[in-house]
């Protein structure tokens, strides 16, 4: 069992600084891609064969030193009672944006073994035939809340914001059920196997850094601190820290996912060197050649080496554009120039 | 004349803190809306009188400090040799992305008083309308060229960064184009009468620090050095600056514009105190109550004390969903407890 990932988790001493990529099973994947032609998103995400095949694709081809389920973070939030589709050119479509109290009366804190066994039965499978670590996920309260009050995708936000703004009380409502979703479906992931979960925090950025501490940050926080008392590694990844990350500080996380638009050197300073620390290579930066796509992996790793701990990864999930090879030189450069126990 | 807003941007003592707001003649006015029904976007750029007529529009219902050219960052771009059209739900088109030398090859850079003569007569009767000064602008070499590039807007930027990343001599090409042409193309709308012109940089905040230091900067840097021959203030607005303004700080610029997603009062510790700072509401803060935004104002007024001078903005442009009154609250909460000369 290669333990490395969990390691670096906990800040202990390892012999190479362990990686994994976000969305590492997805589209630039021709054997991904192979499974996806005989089914939709959705199916594969509610099939554990499947669902699991394609989690152990990247550990087999890239040699990555972590698995993450292959899952979705909207699945709970179809699982809460919302209609759930997903569309080749929109993204995901949430049927009836939340807008008004009776909406979120009516969502459920789901049962994750009744209402998700999929979830449960794929992490089961997972952890029979992984050589690696399996994360669990979930999205974070404030993300969740934004693709539930827009029906989707956004630009600006302004339907959140304006909920946010205008009826703070109800999207206070909105944000403790979520959080009572998010501790209750990771820690049934945690129960279930998986040895280390991370929050993705997609649309932290998307307020000001004020809001982020008094709308965003509390419940995210909460959740944190109850998910802690499972015993397993969480790790928070708030996408577009660099104005916020004094405040992404505060939230308790384990390990903080740092992401491409803030020098990795930067952030450690911001967060203190007793920080374990996640990230934090633009994905486009595998369009590099392999030799320039080693330069800047050194480049993160000799900053993270100021970090109590570093998991080497993407700023963000691999693009379907990816050429493999280059994931794979990606892999090989970390275990190649990482940290030497 | 009411200078206010000249006389912060050179940094001097003023009675009142200047505001502005960016895309001030927009969507969420009814006149403007009414000038629009009868003229599609671009023609409403190119006709003299109507572009005027909306320019003038957030003068006299906010009562703002400075009014800003109605045009669009792209109307260089089609002056270019580009297919430009405008869709009601993708945004901008530009026919044919770049994508190889010979298509670069083929740009011009043009004579504004020849190719775009419709900018100077607007910016000529303006002029002779306007009791308060009139910013001119341009997009950034980088933006312009991510839109050329991608053939529009983007998500993640994937063609632009392949050819920064695999072709970075076509890239460097581009780039000198596109200064070239920006810089021209600002002089001659300080030649018409232009009292201060604002570079907006949509995407800068899209790459990584190394990357804005290496690729997206210099060039930026070129034009600046060159518009401050002409001796009017140059205000540089990288969008989504939290984690690069060290660099944007090295842009020679003599006004920063910055986005809502950093704190002011961080933003200007990194830039420094002898710097003029212009901004930072969130536009959707638009969205609470006259008290709320009152209140929000009075926050940024206060860090903007620690700048030189201060503009009072928003990090973003107006939002069509903004209520006009409240708009025009912030103009007045600006003007009341703005900086006492």
């Amino acid at each position: 069992m290669n333990d490395t990932f969990l390691r670096a988790c906990r800040g202990e001493q390892v012999e190479c600084t362990p990686v994994w990529l976000m969305r590492q099973a997805g589209r630039y994947l021709p054997q991904y891609q192979a499974v996806r032609a005989n089914v939709d998103f959705l199916t594969l995400c509610k099939t554990p064969e499947l669902a699991a095949e394609v989690t152990l694709q990247p550990v087999d081809i890239l040699g990555v030193d972590a698995a993450i389920l292959f899952s979705d973070i909207l699945i709970p939030v179809e699982a809460m009672g919302m209609s759930l589709e997903f569309t080749e050119k929109s993204g995901p479509v949430l049927g009836e944006p939340l807008r008004n109290k009776s909406a979120v009366d009516k969502l459920i804190v789901p049962d994750t073994e009744d209402d998700m066994p999929f979830v449960i039965e794929t992490i089961r499978i997972l952890r029979e035939k992984l050589t690696v670590p399996l994360i669990g996920f979930s999205g974070a309260p404030f993300t969740l809340a934004t693709y539930m009050i827009e029906g989707g995708s956004s630009k600006n936000f302004v339907h959140t914001k304006r909920m946010m703004f205008q009826n703070s009380r109800l999207f206070q409502y909105l944000m403790e059920k979520l959080t009572l979703m998010v501790t209750s479906y990771l820690a049934a992931q945690i129960r279930a196997g998986v040895q280390a979960v991370q929050i993705f925090d997609t649309w932290a950025g998307a307020v000001t850094p004020y809001d982020y501490r008094e709308s965003v940050l509390p419940f995210v926080k909460k959740a944190i601190a109850e998910l802690k008392k499972e015993g397993v590694p969480v790790i928070y990844f708030a996408n577009d820290c660099a104005g916020i990350l004094h405040e992404v500080k505060k939230s308790g996380a384990d390990i903080f996912g740092i992401d491409w638009k803030i020098d990795m050197g930067d952030a450690i300073k911001k967060l203190g060197k007793k920080a374990v620390v996640q990230g934090n290579l633009d994905p486009c930066a595998l369009f590099l050649s392999k030799e320039e796509i080693e330069e800047r992996v050194k480049d993160i790793l000799w900053k993270g080496e100021t970090a109590r701990g570093h998991i080497f990864n993407l700023g963000h999930g691999i693009l379907p554009e990816t050429p493999v090879e280059h994931a794979v030189a990606l892999v090989e450069a970390v275990h190649k120039y990482g940290r030497k126990g």
